[in-house]
Formats: C-alpha cells, sequence, structure tokens
C-alpha cells in the first residue's frame, strides 16, 4: 500500500473542505450529496472516502476547524487587549460575513439529531471561551462582576448569531453603524456600574 | 362555474398554510415541493392553484400572516403598557418559538433572490414597527433620546433573532435565566443615561 504523504493530505483534505462548503452554500446541507462534492472538490467517491466516511463527518470535520479558528483569534486578540476589544472584534457588522454555512447549520440542525449535536458540541466550545474571557475581564475590572458569566456567555452567542442576519436582511444597511451601535450596546451591557456613563 | 364562499376559502388558504409550514420545516425551504405540499395538505395539484399560484407564493403569504400578527401583538401591547414592556414580550428565550421556519427562511434568502426580497420586506415592515415604538419611548421619557432608532431598530431585530437560537445550540439552558438575562441586557442598552442603575 502506498504511504500517506502527511503535508499532501491535509492539502487535500482542506480542499474537500472548501469544495464541500461551497455545495453546503448553494444547495443547503440537506440538498448536498456526497456525489456532488465529489465533483465539485474533482475527485472520485473512492478516494473522497480515504478522507471522510460520510456527508456528516464533513459537516463535523468543518465545525471543529471553525471552532480551532475561533480559539486561536481568541487566544490572540486577548492577549494584552482588552476583554471588550477582544469580543468587538468577533461582532463585526459584516457585508460578506460568509453567515450562509452558520444558517445553513443552524436550520439543518432543528431537523436532524447529528446535525443538533454537532452544534451542540460547537456551542460549548465556543461558549467556554467566551466564559472565560468574562471571568477575565472580571477579574481585571472591566466587565461587570455581577454578571453571571455562564448566561452572558449564551447571550453573546445569540448576539453573534443575530449580528449574522443584519445585512441579510437590510442590505442598505450602513455596517458601520450598525457596528457601533452593537459596540455601544455591549459596553452599556457588560461594564461595571462605575463606567456607565452613557457611550 | 362554482361561487366561492369566502369563509371556507380564507379556511382552506390557511390550511394550506400550515401543510406548507409542516412541510418547510421538515424538508427545507428548498426540499420541499408543490407536490409534498399537496400530499401534506390532501389537496390535489389543480385544486391547490385556486389558492397559491407557486412555492413563492405560498412563502409569501407565509411571510404576511407573521407581519400581521406581530403588528398585532405590537398594537395590543404598546395600548398602555411601557416600551421596554413591549419589546420583553416579543423576546422571550423559550423552547419551542417555532424558530424552524425562521431559520429555513434565513438559509434561504442567502442563495435565492426571491426569498431575499420577501425576507427584506418583512424586515421593513418589523423594523417600522420597532422604530415607531422607540419613537414613542423616547418621547415619553423611557427609552435613551440620544439612541438612533433606525439602526437601534435593526439591532433589536438582530437581537430577537439571535434568541432563536439560543435553545437550539444548548437545550440544557434555563430559559427563565436567559430571558431574565436578555431583559437586563435591553434595559442597559436603552434605558436613558439617568435610570442606568445597573439592574
Amino acid at each position: 500500500m502506498r504511504k500517506l504523504d502527511p503535508v499532501k493530505h491535509e492539502e487535500k483534505r482542506r480542499e474537500i473542505l472548501d469544495a464541500a462548503e461551497r455545495c453546503f452554500v448553494r444547495d443547503g446541507l440537506k440538498g448536498a450529496s456526497i456525489s456532488s462534492i465529489c465533483a465539485e472538490a474533482r475527485i472520485s467517491p473512492g478516494h473522497l472516502y480515504h478522507y471522510f466516511t460520510s456527508k456528516e463527518a464533513i459537516v463535523g470535520a468543518m465545525i471543529e476547524a471553525r471552532l480551532e479558528e475561533a480559539a486561536a483569534r481568541f487566544a490572540k486578540r486577548a492577549e494584552g487587549a482588552d476583554v471588550l476589544s477582544t469580543l468587538f472584534g468577533e461582532m463585526k457588522v459584516t457585508r460578506s460575513g460568509h453567515p450562509a454555512l452558520l444558517l445553513e447549520a443552524l436550520a439543518e440542525a432543528n431537523r436532524s439529531p447529528p446535525m443538533a449535536k454537532a452544534l451542540q458540541d460547537h456551542t460549548k466550545g465556543v461558549h467556554s471561551l467566551l466564559a472565560d474571557l468574562l471571568e477575565k475581564g472580571q477579574a481585571a475590572g472591566t466587565i461587570d462582576p455581577t454578571l453571571d458569566r455562564h448566561v452572558t456567555a449564551s447571550l453573546l452567542i445569540s448576539i453573534i448569531d443575530g449580528s449574522k442576519t443584519l445585512y441579510l436582511r437590510d442590505p442598505k444597511l450602513d455596517v458601520q453603524e450598525a457596528t457601533r451601535a452593537l459596540q455601544t450596546m455591549l459596553v452599556r451591557y457588560l461594564a461595571p456600574a462605575s463606567d456607565t456613563q452613557k457611550v
């Protein structure tokens, strides 16, 4: 049997994930099939199975990659910068923002227990990153210490979800103004009482 | 030609919309077909076309019905009650909350220009209801007058969108606690500076 080159293997794996993402965005998670993913990635089904054994495995790998990216961003941003700035970095209203896959995943989670499980596992990961960040901010005096960091982390995730729909719902939205408004809301919500001069 | 009884016509129309909603939630907006909707509503395609000429027309009618319901709720709640209580009424975190159709519509809007148009028209309607409510609150002194009511209305819509994903992302969430946290956030964000004792 041929030995696999780990670098090439990882490259191909990423190519397949990118192709699958294009299919999911175009056809929906339910509509996309292994054969359409193979066509998009220019790979045979037999070859694909060296990398992923099912559509669910592809979705799982995608979610895992997102979580790793988020963790890396958080770690990088949290170095030196304050907690609110780190949060601001995660909560920009954008025109693109690639919300398609997130919205697909949310819609599909309503229907499919394995997708719901994958979404919930991912949520736990992000939740834990945010709760740690809030704890750090509470210790440093930049986040209101009376806030429960677990329910606040859940709420922040829902605000990030909601921010993905802003531009889709209103393409005439001024994204800079909306981002500023989002940041104002976060400061008013999260800053300690002594800092709550209305901004 | 047989004359249509308007009451029966409206009843049947609603039955079809309910059946279509079940199909959309089960199969996705893209996956559901006119024939699956006919099967679910126990009606022939020929008969269905007396009520709706396309799947898009069904989705449009559904969105219109939601907007009318929201307008009626707002009008009812806004009588006598204060603006923040009215908003609280719209922003409960629930276990059910029927987010399925909303999430389907958002995912599909990313793909389909007619769906995007329908979503954007609906958003304009809700936006206008919320902006009026905020203006009323600003006049009455219960909403911070320095907030721009248009960008704030957009943000509130995105928060409502986000609140629909809370329970889906974390089925162990304490919904009462999450609702309280959401209300705390709204008060801190929207109340005039003089009222901003941290709650």
